[in-house]
């Protein structure tokens, strides 16, 4: 079992850099994350840095129907294999960065607050036993949509470009490692108000099983990103509205629509 | 105008080194092949390496019904916007790589040739006019799908999935800068027979104009890829089979399903 740890990433002074949350501090690390990083000694204090998307995954696979009690308000039978969109590493940011309407578009912004699973070592044809051991932490995701360019077309479902937009792959505050999230609850807030709150044990392909399905359909790489899914109570946010994702044991992520 | 140049990607000895074609010959180049790179002055032979595909695109943006004929022969309206999926970096290969049938897939996994643009600057909210500029140049692709995946789910249709396994996104030989392609042909062959032959003055949404429409829905950086979407004549492909996908003045790009 691995150790609890809360990695961030963080740009002081300009420079960017990574390392463990203790209390108010971070104890800075040098070399790859996810490749036996080593301490610098360096202690840096939280409030003198801004807090970035805890990793720069290549891909986000981020899944459609992965609840039972979504599933059932939907009228929809519990997929085989896990049924996922991509989103870009463009549309990602960290906590706290603002949420950017598209230019042009005045339709409806959605969020969904769901868990992401990071990888830590390269995952192909991964059997279901050997998936946890690719698995190196938890976050919060809230995977911003589009709503009204989703079915905008009569021919063509557009997943990814509803769900790709800059600033709508919303990741953080931080990589959990060695937490069971099993028995954990996502919280999704719209300006303070409980807007979701379900529990991840309702999810219909739990993240190793979803590990090892997806490394059939990707190699998944160091960083990257799969986001479970959501379930009820997903809602539009206004201008100037703040959603925050909280997942037990694994913290808040806040970003705001610009006004 | 730029200069019209071959660029490619290549390992000699163990090493990854870009350059610009000549003859039998490889101008090598350093630094980053989309800001300036420089001439190190030696010349390498063709012969000697192995190509790769010509840049590691962050995002490969691929459109779905953008040629008259084949919305034709389908029934569809054009669209008023471009109707893509996402296929991510690690599905992409290089000329005369092979490409592998997924583990557990029996179904069929069928070609699609299509010209490629590659973003050489940054693109964000560009207008129509300034779009041509954000182009570096262009290069071929074969979209391969795993046909019977797209629509296992009677919920959800999976483009991403069915196209992004590994080995799905073939790219290259080169990319060919300051080419006017306006009048080319995409061909596609199939072990010497010609199974695609289509003019890119069928498209509905040409080079430019998806630049410029896409970078509204995501900011295109150097190095990702825009495949433009195929039309009539794609096929399936049997184990052991070669599909080469030809465009006039980029050269051809072979690959085979591994037996």
């Amino acid at each position: 079992m691995k150790e609890l740890q809360q990695w961030v990433r963080f740009v002081e002074a300009g420079r960017l850099s990574f390392g463990i949350l203790e209390g108010g501090r971070i104890a800075e690390f040098s070399g790859d994350i996810f490749d036996q990083p080593r301490a610098t000694g360096r202690l840096v204090e939280l409030r003198a840095v801004t807090l970035l998307a805890p990793c720069s995954p290549g891909k986000m696979v981020a899944l459609w129907n992965n609840f039972h009690a979504l599933g059932l308000k939907l009228g929809k039978e519990p997929p085989q294999h896990p049924l996922f969109f991509i989103k870009p590493p463009s549309c990602i940011i960290g906590p706290d960065e603002p949420i950017q309407r598209p230019t042009g578009y005045a339709g409806k912004i959605v969020f969904e607050g769901e868990l992401g699973v990071v990888i830590g070592r390269r995952a192909k044809d991964v059997a279901l036993a050997d998936a946890a051991a690719h698995i190196f932490g938890y976050t919060c995701v809230n995977d911003v949509t589009a709503a009204d360019v989703l079915n905008e077309s009569p021919d063509f479902a557009q997943w990814c470009r509803a769900k790709s937009y800059d600033t709508f792959g919303c990741l953080g505050p931080a990589i959990v490692t060695g937490l069971d999230i099993d028995a954990a609850r996502v919280s999704t807030r719209l300006d303070g108000a409980l807007r979701q709150d379900y529990p991840l044990a309702d999810m219909i392909m739990a993240p190793a099983e979803l590990v090892s399905l997806l490394s059939f359909d990707m190699t998944l790489m160091p960083g990257d990103v799969i986001a479970c899914g959501t379930s009820v109570g997903v809602g539009s946010i206004k201008a100037g509205s703040a959603v925050e994702v909280s997942i037990t044991g694994l913290g808040s992520l806040t970003n705001v629509l610009a006004p």
